[in-house]
């Protein structure tokens, strides 16, 4: 049979945790089971949940300081049958999480489908591997950056930033989440002048890229959209997924005709994730379902900068994206906060298949945003040199200048 | 200008709220403005978040508790030009609390828009006074039941109970959130089914019915499943809109083929209002959001059962659902724990403006679901000509029964 499994941590007031765990098994399937006659068991008893395992854990201080009570906490996993939802999504989500949010302190903290369950679900369309092979670049991590401020500004400046990123050496270029279809960048004049300038670039240093135009508009134009897009040249697609829906982002994967790579970008999920005792998990949003639905590149806080993520979350969520299974794995991009003199802390946490991505730390560089994606580059190639920061800046005088201007915490 | 203002409570660590809340206003529009150049600011005014209100408030004990620190705590009011984000939800939601949702502690509490963007949203299509005109009951709530325990039963058992549900005098049926597409009660028989009872219930007893079929699968499929659904005689959609997104039940509201009232389940919400600190309000969630986007009836936790909402929080839903604008009002549905004893409550709370919905508040009736449907409009007979229940219960022996069994808190 085919279940998903949910694990929750719960925070119980009545601090029986089995109790807990069997009226969550039965009550979200099929309502109850003791009273039963032996013929409407043997009817529902592929349709019941099943209490996989009850795991106490130490209560928090910071959940009693929260709750001003010692109260019983942890981790409940139930199985789902999927006998009870259609295999997408909103059902899915609905079943293990729909009237559970609602229901006190619990938080869904992590997910596992069947294999069987799995193969229903696209993954990534070219993922690491794939984006390594449009890119020709192997064994170092991408280097991605941030167009800066364009709210307000024109197709000159798009041209003349998105140019001045790319033959620095970044990479990808991702659009700021919060541009949307307007008068002075149009959607379709981004994506032509973006296919134009990755053209030119290539041209002139032999080096492919990638520029990510933020998909937006009504969900249901977003597929003609971005196939038009597909057709006018577009290498990726941004995409602010929690704004709009996961079985949405698995619609633009599966689409044959929206053959680019697919960036999720985490705006308003932390509405989602932030509460220790409430939500979801970034593991389980961030990574496990991003990946699912078809996600190649996944945008989260990096632990370092001011819009923080906890060091362990974001290696969940990297974990997530990465371990080895029928999916394609989708490359971990921790973001906000970096600057060159992070290269060996993302290289160790995150290893080579992630992409280091920033936007201050690039157009921020005293020598502009084409000497900010050189310092990133050589940073780069100095560490996986296995050389230190400052020797690598000797011969870097891009890398030397953001060295100086940021520091390096190694 | 059109704007979108958004309330925000914080939690400041750093303890300056007009700080922050310039670094909002600024950050999530045009990035910086004091040290723009005068062409420049004159260029990208039009685009600049403002600073509309900084409201400091005392610090709660649970905020302190909490942080074990005093932070500054307050309501911070950022309005957002228009020409910033298309009229779309995902836009508005991406824009006002996508990047700000991971910042540290921060809730968006409240909303506004300007009339003139507010009028790019459909809101409910037959709302309150349309739906009463279906059923031709005015001036008294309406009352409203669930299927029970579907998952594994055919549709002898489905017919039966909407038939007794609908016999016994409830207004309307809804599925469960978790009835998904499926072998035993396939959507499109139960939209048949459903249609034929509700004639045939109309014939017995000259009363209209609406019946809520649950609207499932991938989300390119819903428009069209929606409009089969109402060819085949379908009178109201249920819809799990917090497992897809708000802008795909804008869509569907918007739809003239899909001419029938929805109703927003809250399934899944729980993750994203749970928190005091994190998130979203079930005031704009489920307040203003759902009736922006078209919802007709919206279902949220009552204060009284198990599965409970804060009554001031359940005020909040009801009154952005039902306070005048342009838009047409919205059926409030507070549900879970609901038996007849509690239906004077019910009406002194939310007014006759409103749903009582109960599940196993019919079907757990001793007489069966009919005659727990009876005990409810008999309780609300009374309590509209001033009786006590107890008198109404001298004329009603179904409604003594379920006083007998539950109890009324009054």
């Amino acid at each position: 049979m085919s279940f998903v499994t949910a694990t929750y941590r719960v925070y119980d007031q009545k601090k029986d945790l089995h109790k807990k765990a069997e009226s969550i098994a039965l009550g979200l399937t099929i309502g109850s089971w003791t009273h039963l006659q032996a013929l409407e068991k043997k009817q529902l008893e592929k349709h019941k949940g099943e209490v996989v395992e009850v795991i106490e854990e130490k209560s928090t201080d910071i959940a009693n300081r929260l709750f001003g009570e010692e109260r019983k906490t942890g981790l409940i996993k139930i199985a789902y049958p999927q006998a009870n939802f259609s295999a997408d999504l909103p059902a899915i989500l609905t079943t293990i999480f729909g009237k559970l949010s609602l229901d006190g302190e619990i938080k869904l903290v992590d997910i596992d489908f069947t294999s069987d369950l799995e193969k229903a679900f696209p993954g990534p369309q070219f993922g690491i591997e794939g984006i390594r092979s449009q890119l020709q670049v192997y064994e170092r991590p991408l280097v991605m950056s941030i167009f800066k401020g364009m709210i307000g500004k024109d197709m000159t400046e798009f041209k003349s930033q998105l140019a001045d990123q790319l033959l620095g050496g970044v990479d990808l270029v991702k659009d700021d989440e919060i541009l949307f279809d307007n008068p002075l960048t149009p959607f379709s004049d981004r994506v032509q002048a973006g296919s134009k300038i990755i053209k030119e670039v290539y041209e002139q240093t032999g080096e492919q890229k990638l520029y990510a135009v933020n998909l937006t508009g009504r969900t249901f134009d977003l597929k003609d959209k971005a196939k038009r897009a597909v057709e006018q040249g577009a290498t990726a697609l941004l995409f602010n997924v929690f704004a709009y829906g996961l079985d949405v982002l698995q619609a633009l994967a599966e689409d044959p005709d929206i053959h680019v790579p697919i960036m999720a970008h985490p705006a308003v999920s932390g509405a989602l994730t932030a509460s220790p005792f409430y939500g979801i998990s970034n593991k389980v949003l961030l990574g496990k379902l991003l990946r699912l639905a078809g996600a190649d590149l996944v945008l989260f806080p990096s632990p370092y900068g001011s819009v923080a993520m906890e060091k362990s979350e974001t290696i969940d969520i990297k974990q997530a994206l990465t371990e080895e299974r029928a999916l394609k794995k989708a490359f971990p991009v921790p973001s906000a906060g970096i600057h060159p003199g992070l290269t060996p802390l993302l290289i160790q946490d995150f290893g080579i298949d992630s992409v280091i991505n920033a936007g201050g730390g690039i157009h921020g560089h005293p020598g502009g945003a084409r000497a900010g994606a050189k310092a990133f580059r050589d940073a780069v190639s100095g560490v996986l040199a296995t050389q230190s920061l400052s020797d690598a800046a000797a011969k870097s005088p891009e890398l030397a200048k953001a060295l100086e201007l940021w520091g390096s915490p190694t």
